[in-house]
């Protein structure tokens, strides 16, 4: 396995940790297998569609390489048939998307970085990459995107991204910086779910 | 009268029928004129100017091809208007709705491959196309899309748009392509309609 | 300073206005700090970032210069310190946003224009540019757009709009195009505030 190989892994992987957490917000919405399958995608992809489109690059990745949108519906399908088991999967989902969210954001970064795009815009759009989907997919369910009202995980994702673009400036080796901001963006995330850290609320 | 002549005639009969449906979601919210005219641009633009997007195709032919934009207003406006009559025209704007889901989700498929998209992403895009205009209605209109709640809508239309993908792959000549793929999906949609058929809702 | 830097102290303060509507939406649902800064950076260049995908213009201004989004995410940061002293300042913000709504609709027109959209769509697109933030805004915050529903404000706008692509048409220089088309909209916008006109409502 070849380190492109590698990465393409891990990406799917998040592909899929991403469409659960779709396909679980229909279910819970009593959508029917399309609208868990649809879902499921939009929250697994609508982070890099966007990204893709807001660096040039169409078709999006999404449309262009099969292997993410059959990952995604996969994914959705199999929660559609295993959902009353997932609350025993808790944790170990939790697990997966905080790497999910460090993976999708070091990679929109470089990915921004790569098509010329200055430091700040490339560190947001590395950002909407991670957070895009989950926003999508709270929209789509008629949800206020829970990523605005609580919990530390789009400052972990931006604290990542700033990471990325420091040590590509600093001309370090790519799998270097993938896998420091990666891990510090993971580590983040996980630690204030386990501390219960959220950020401020504005005062009433 | 060409046939891109009539190409062009059936797509501004569909962008009417989907600017109508997004009118009168906007009368039932109690939207103003203006409100009324803008959801009805969307549902009946919003599909093609995301499918425009995704295959780099700028600027889109909602905003290049100002025939589009003005028909969409007009059908809007009449019902704004008509709309206390428009009860009676179920049937027929049920049938027109299921013919422009099929005419809209094979050319934006076509469009696509065109556009050199490969096969599984171009049948997403003509289905994105038909459906996403719905979509965006739905959404400004306070409302969990219907097309991810129940019926058989997007099914028809990802049926027709892989028939479309077979076809193009076979060299079947593209009027031909057309014709059935866009028969099958408005034939698939009606007989839904009519047996009541849905897709299947996950167990509690 | 020059005309271009004035032209972008004008661009800013109008960013600066719009992301403080987005910040206060998002205090009022009690979004933490972050999504206070998010809902600040839609409303204030979600405008004009859907504007320059549509004119395939990317990466989109607000990625692309480093003012735009720091402009935004501070203007949204000190309504969160100040948002109780708000209330007192209501006049000056609608006098802010209803310039906010002149400028980003005559710079969305000409950048249409001069990207060589045609003249309906380069309306449309101007339109957008001054209304597409506070839409996502809406839409973030769980809120079926205002502007859809009553006021004087996007048809202003597009009045506007209009004005800017008569003028280019004659020749006018662009100073005077800006200066005149912006003046009618904040005018217009000012005077519907203050006579309390709307756009009709369909009948029951």
């Amino acid at each position: 396995m070849t380190s492109a190989d590698g990465l393409l892994v891990a990406d799917l992987i998040g592909v899929a940790v991403f469409a659960a957490s779709g396909a679980a917000a229909g279910v819970a919405k009593r959508f029917d297998l399309f609208g868990i399958a649809f879902v499921g995608f939009v929250a697994a992809l609508g982070g890099g569609i966007l990204r893709d489109l807001v660096i040039g690059a169409v078709p999006p990745l999404a449309f262009a390489d099969w292997r993410y949108a059959v990952t995604a519906v996969l994914a959705a399908v199999a929660v559609f048939w295993l959902h009353p088991r997932l609350a025993r999967w808790r944790r170990p989902v939790l697990l997966l998307d905080a790497a999910g969210l460090g993976l999708f954001t070091v990679t929109g970064t470089l990915k921004a970085l790569d098509a010329g795009v200055p430091a700040v815009g490339a560190c947001l759009i590395g950002m909407l990459t991670a957070i895009g989907g989950g926003l999508a997919r709270d929209i789509l369910t008629g949800e206020i995107p829970v990523v605005l009202q609580r919990d530390i995980y789009a400052v972990a994702a931006l604290g990542g991204a700033i990471l990325v673009t420091i040590l590509r400036g600093l001309d370090v080796a790519d799998p270097l910086t993938m896998g420091m901001s990666a891990l510090l963006i993971t580590g983040v995330r996980l630690v204030a779910l386990y501390r219960r850290w959220s950020a401020p609320v504005a005062a009433p």
